[in-house]
């Protein structure tokens, strides 16, 4: 093993976290640990003289009691996918990543309760082989499912494409298993249904990312696996018109709705122009399209085709799993033929629903009028309120240097905009290092006032994921 | 108005205190005060010199400012339905009662994004009725409805007979407006279904009792009206051969079960003995019954009924909405033919579902053993771990002094058996004062030492409910 990185840390503590990690649980190899020091998207990079991989939860709060001991500073990761910089340590190396792979196990699966167990370290994959196994389903879904774990899930409150019925990573947590600041074990795995005995501290944890605790495991709620889908393609006129549709299609389904994604005429060109493999799914124009999936117990083509007929312009229903796949690629596809095309600065935001119809328009002009150039492309899931609201370049050769140029008064311009109607500045992404400085600046204060006096209770000396989400 | 009774809070305390109520905002008339110092079921009488009824949000904040300025306890109060003293004061008279009557908007219906604001004196009914006005349900309802408040449902995480599909209020509740202990207005009422920018501070509010500040609005989730509904009535040998018929009905109805009560023969027959206009529901005898509530989109009737045909020994589907009437007035009249019956100790437990089925028979079995006499009545949510586990008295007219001779030993010999069991002493009626030393003595040091933490965080000088919950 090469020699420890030159650090302020001491090699006393260092010494410390590697006995409590025991062996096999550690390393200082800068090799191995090099990978975990950036981000998924490369926008942040930091240093650290020692990776920790604890193999048992006792191992996780015996690294916790050192690192408080000797005041050294931790930075869970799990998968790291996540795209706010939340698992990259500090550039100082003045903190220790502890990593939570090999917590692997998937504990208890209770086909009878429709909840299963599974350690931080599960990726989001396996946790769908072990419901399906049992005939259930874990709803929720994202890109980077193969890589993300239940612990970052968790941490992160991560979203997806099925939030606009089953919730995001909040509603399907039962209970938590985590290691508090001080390295002692809270045990709030039972999950129970029902159970009011104080305060919801399972829930304090999720979305927290990692500034109060390490989870180590979840008690994660399954539904059984639909055993009807119907997936369609709509146009539409605007967002209000597809608004109503989502509203008529909720209420004559009692809610099966698990997907509704708005795509403006502008990115669904985006796709057909860039990547192959790709047809219009629909014979004419629309100026806004959506993309429709129901899940039930019993058939749902009729009751889909019955709402589509009455509230959309035109419509597609999917007659086989292939066709099914095809609509759903349009969609997926969609961020990588705009990055196919060129330049943009992102925004994860979202706004009341009601509000959004409007939001999609109204903000994309005023951001266009006020940035000369600028194409806004506004997508994303309209029942959740959850815009992908990108700002592109002018087509050409400058788009690079229009983006850096751009970019620090845009990004606060959009923001502004979503705070005044009503919206978050951070839908599913996180705030992590990316967005802290925005969220002090924009954050309600009897809020941020709040968060920080139980941070500074759970979390005194401040070891816990520091320089993220509290500001 | 009466002089003030004798008190130990100072009369400058309680002029500031009305001053910041306003006029109309307050009382000391004890005639007016008396029925707010005793719980519904009668077993806590506190005293208070004062009772605080604001008319707005900035009257609760000045009240609370008022309050945390002279540190004088402040009291929380909705309906006063709540069965553990948690809105009771104390019986010294130090604190004052701060009722949220007056709070009684229902400030917006969002029908588009599935929500409404009610403020917290809303009773439970007004929100149905306000749901039911744009095609939507607010699928949580309890015998108290036309009582208990928006407020006091959302502090306790109240239950009720749906929970099996829609969770408790803390699944329904959004968003949240309260006024923290230092007098300033939380507000997260925004109620975003994708919000990643920091601490769930509105669940943590959820559940807290009124120990963490007052909450004066709510966002609640809504859903769309169903418009089927299938009830049936069961009979099955055991309750593990009820979870199996669960296990499968939610299954097949891919998760529209929305009610599954388990009723044990013995609390049939109390019904069908002592209340009139019941009839037995089944023709022959049966150990165990459940009844069964199905709700949807689509007619549910063929597949319950292909359901029950595979998994219950003898069943009858409601034919109208009045046969399902009398079936559900079979279950909600248990408790009154039980009262009729004799005296018992009631609990309001939970454990895991697995494990329910078992508990049911042994535990009953364990206290029959113990303490010869008892009679074991327990019936209740099955699909929620929830159960009414009732002690009944021997019969004859000893029954009374039987139960205050064996209640302190039976309480917390049930709870033993709840916590080894992995289980809750509470599932959704709380700690308040009934519970408190109870949950000292079998509650996790860890989860209590974070609770007391975060309490002494938001609330420094012990302003909101003392007393209560915290122990």
């Amino acid at each position: 093993m090469n020699a420890p990185m030159t650090t302020p840390i001491a090699p006393a503590a260092l010494a410390a976290l590697q006995a409590a990690a025991g062996p096999g649980g550690w390393t200082d190899d800068p090799d191995l640990i090099a990978p975990r020091l950036t981000d998924w998207r490369g926008r942040f990079t930091g240093a650290a003289p020692l990776l920790l991989r604890p193999g048992s939860v006792a191992a996780v709060s015996a690294i916790v009691r050192a690192a408080a001991a000797h005041g050294v500073p931790l930075v869970p990761q799990g998968g790291n996918t996540g795209l706010v910089g939340g698992a990259t340590p500090p550039a100082d190396g003045s903190a220790v990543l502890i990593a939570l792979d090999r917590l692997a196990a998937i504990r208890s699966v209770d086909a009878a309760g429709q909840t299963l167990v599974a350690e931080a370290g599960v990726v989001l994959t396996a946790v769908h082989a072990a419901a399906a196994a049992v005939g259930c389903a874990f709803p929720l879904s994202l890109g980077a499912k193969g890589s993300a774990t239940i612990g970052g899930l968790a941490s992160t409150n991560a979203g997806g494409v099925q939030v606009l019925r089953h919730g995001t990573m909040r509603a399907l947590v039962a209970g938590i298993e985590a290691v508090l600041p001080d390295g002692r074990v809270l045990d709030r795995l039972a999950g129970l249904p029902k159970d009011n005995t104080g305060y919801d501290l399972a829930q304090l944890l999720v979305g927290a990312e990692g500034t109060l605790g390490i989870i180590t495991a979840v008690r994660l709620k399954l539904v059984p696996a639909p055993r009807h889908r119907a997936v369609a393609w709509a146009g539409v006129a605007d967002p209000q018109a597809a608004l109503a549709l989502l509203v008529a299609l909720r209420s004559a389904s009692g809610g099966q709705v698990e997907s509704f994604e708005l795509v403006p005429a502008a990115g669904l060109d985006l796709v057909l122009r860039h990547l192959d493999g790709h047809r219009a799914p629909l014979a004419g124009p629309h100026a806004w399209h959506v993309l429709i999936e129901l899940a039930g117990p019993q058939p749902l083509d009729d009751l889909l085709a019955d709402v589509l007929a009455a509230h959309a312009d035109d419509a597609v229903i999917a007659a086989s799993g292939a066709q099914a796949a095809a609509l759903w690629r349009l969609r997926e596809d969609l961020p990588l033929a705009e990055r196919r095309d060129g330049p943009a600065i992102h925004h994860d935001i979202s706004v009341p629903v009601p509000v959004l119809p409007d939001f999609a328009i109204s903000a994309a002009a005023r951001i266009e009028a006020e940035f000369p150039g600028a194409r806004v492309l506004a997508f994303g899931h309209l029942g959740d309120g959850n815009l992908h609201f990108n700002v592109r370049a002018p087509a050409g050769p400058d788009a690079a240097a229009w983006i850096a140029r751009v970019r620090p008064a845009i990004t606060p311009r959009v923001h502004d905009l979503v705070v005044a109607a009503g919206g978050s500045i951070s839908a599913e992404h996180g705030i992590g290092q990316l967005k802290r400085a925005e969220l002090v600046r924009l954050g309600d204060p009897v809020r941020l006032a709040a968060q920080r006096a139980i941070k500074q209770a759970l979390d005194p000396a401040g070891i816990m994921n520091p320089g993220k989400l509290i500001g």
